[in-house]
């Protein structure tokens, strides 16, 4: 359970519902997921938050299932759960194939252990990686 | 300064120099960085390590370049410098162009703040991202 | 469930029972809650934190309400849940409004990001900071 | 070093240098820290970063200052150096004493340590803190 | 519930029942715990992860409970409930007593405790420590 | 540099300076390490933080040694370069030998990579891990 209620459309106030309303237009569906109704609370940073999502995850130099990827690998490192379960949702939605998923989850591994490597160790960084 | 010596090639044992010569070989270069001299005191781990990292980041159902920026994302959650500064370095490499270097750091704020939200606010796995 | 049993009154220590009587004293209620029934394995440990959390939580420079605001900063980064729902109870009865929760989960949002744009571009420290 | 180049006035695209602007008119000063100088390569995400951090951390239900202590918690939790030093700085410039600081430091090393335990014993949230 | 189905002897493919069989063998059980059945969605990970752990927690300069202690240690850090669960019971099972448990947990939170404080005061490393 | 000017002993308030001279009768030296003389600007911390380390640093069920490694599995997992170096120094001290260096490290990255696979893959722990 959240450390706040989950807000229903008739509970959150008008900047929020917009927020809900716009959410449902874009995405095509008539559900709101947990996350927007916990931050309905806070309709100035929820407002915030989906316009600038919808701006930084649009297609740009990067696609949008690449964004995906490394938003998954961000919140695998944070241990968020609830952003692995949405995101890997979003991802496949978008066309993660299982094969692209167990890569995915390979390099994160990879960059665990040698984080961990680098980190233990202290190695400086070579010059030529600062020129 | 690395918490050990960092080891030329006359100091690692045959083991770790023979992991040097291949890292030179796929390379095409002369030069081995800092962190693969540190962890040659650990020949079992420097061995393993390269011999995965090939293989992790080879080409596959994921290309080169966004297994890198994965790697940054996930250096970044994890506050390893030396790995931002060398996998930034790789990424370059192997094409990642100031566009996608903004683009990916802009994901990976957005993540940051996101996964901070929802991990702040406990909000609750929505039944249909568990189907 | 925790990794270890949760200790009844029955089941503690007489150190550790000493220590559940202070706290319902300390808090006028007769509830005990679970971090402490678990951390009653180690009575050592459990007295240390009991004393040392009514002391750095006391009035002092800073305020009760600031200093559960600041707990419950680190939590969120930390992301551990348990702490997130028992110190955003004991800020709720020390007096935090809804406002102040809506701001707390911004400010905690706005320094998640900033910290990963700082640590992902690993800015250099600027000399007048470190005057 | 960081990952990027410091871009000066000269070097920022103009709607860069537009929040560079605005930096040194509403802090009063004429420089510009690191941080802004380096994320000016993706003016996007510096702009939006800008706007976002002068509303969050007006005044509002929580003082600036108090917002200054939550800032530099969640950068200890995250370990960011760049962001420590320069919100340490921003703190004290607000009228964090040294008393203020020495008790913030306390909160945090405390949610530190029981942020730890209450994981390590994996402990279940009581049902009266989900009420 | 986990992101992916956690796959039975007869949905895996050889490769990842190969390792079952070996998981089986190795311990001496017919259980098969659910981080491996969900890792078989990628053979090739399964396959490292198995016989590199294996290896690495296999009798040597340090003996496997204490390695276990230092896998709970970094568990916790890291905030993985899975991982602490499953290696609190293998080093219950390699011989971790209640005093063993309780002092593990006491220098799991120190360190927390200290980490946090030496990185919200970034304390430059004493030249002794480097040499 | 540190966020706060480390203190000399003349500097230091009287209780900080009493902790200079048990941590130099304890340890038999002379030199106070500047960790210690940053945390001075808070005596109460100072103090307890002392007085707890000795307790629990102290051979019991597990061994001084042992508990250096756990200290140092700790902060490499929460990225504490400042820790690192001080108490690799502290192990070497006690004993630690090249060999359970390296294997410190292997385990290290190891319990790195499986928590990152755990977590990335949200698995449901297992019900024999609870009883």
């Amino acid at each position: 359970m959240a450390t706040v209620k989950l807000l229903s459309d008739e509970e959150a106030a008008p900047e929020a519902r917009a927020v809900f309303d716009d959410i449902r237009a874009s995405r095509g569906t008539d559900y709101v997921n947990n996350f927007w109704r916990a931050l309905a609370h806070n309709p100035d940073e929820l407002t915030d938050v989906w316009a600038r999502i919808k701006r930084v995850m649009a297609p740009g130099a990067l696609d949008p299932l690449t964004k995906e990827l490394i938003y998954i690998a961000v919140s695998a490192a944070h241990g968020c759960g609830y952003c692995l379960h949405s995101h890997t949702a979003s991802a496949r939605n978008k066309g993660m194939t299982p094969e692209m998923h167990a890569e995915l989850l390979s390099v994160i591994a990879m960059a665990s252990r040698t984080n961990a490597l680098a980190t233990a160790l202290q190695v400086e960084t070579d010059d030529r990686f600062l020129a």
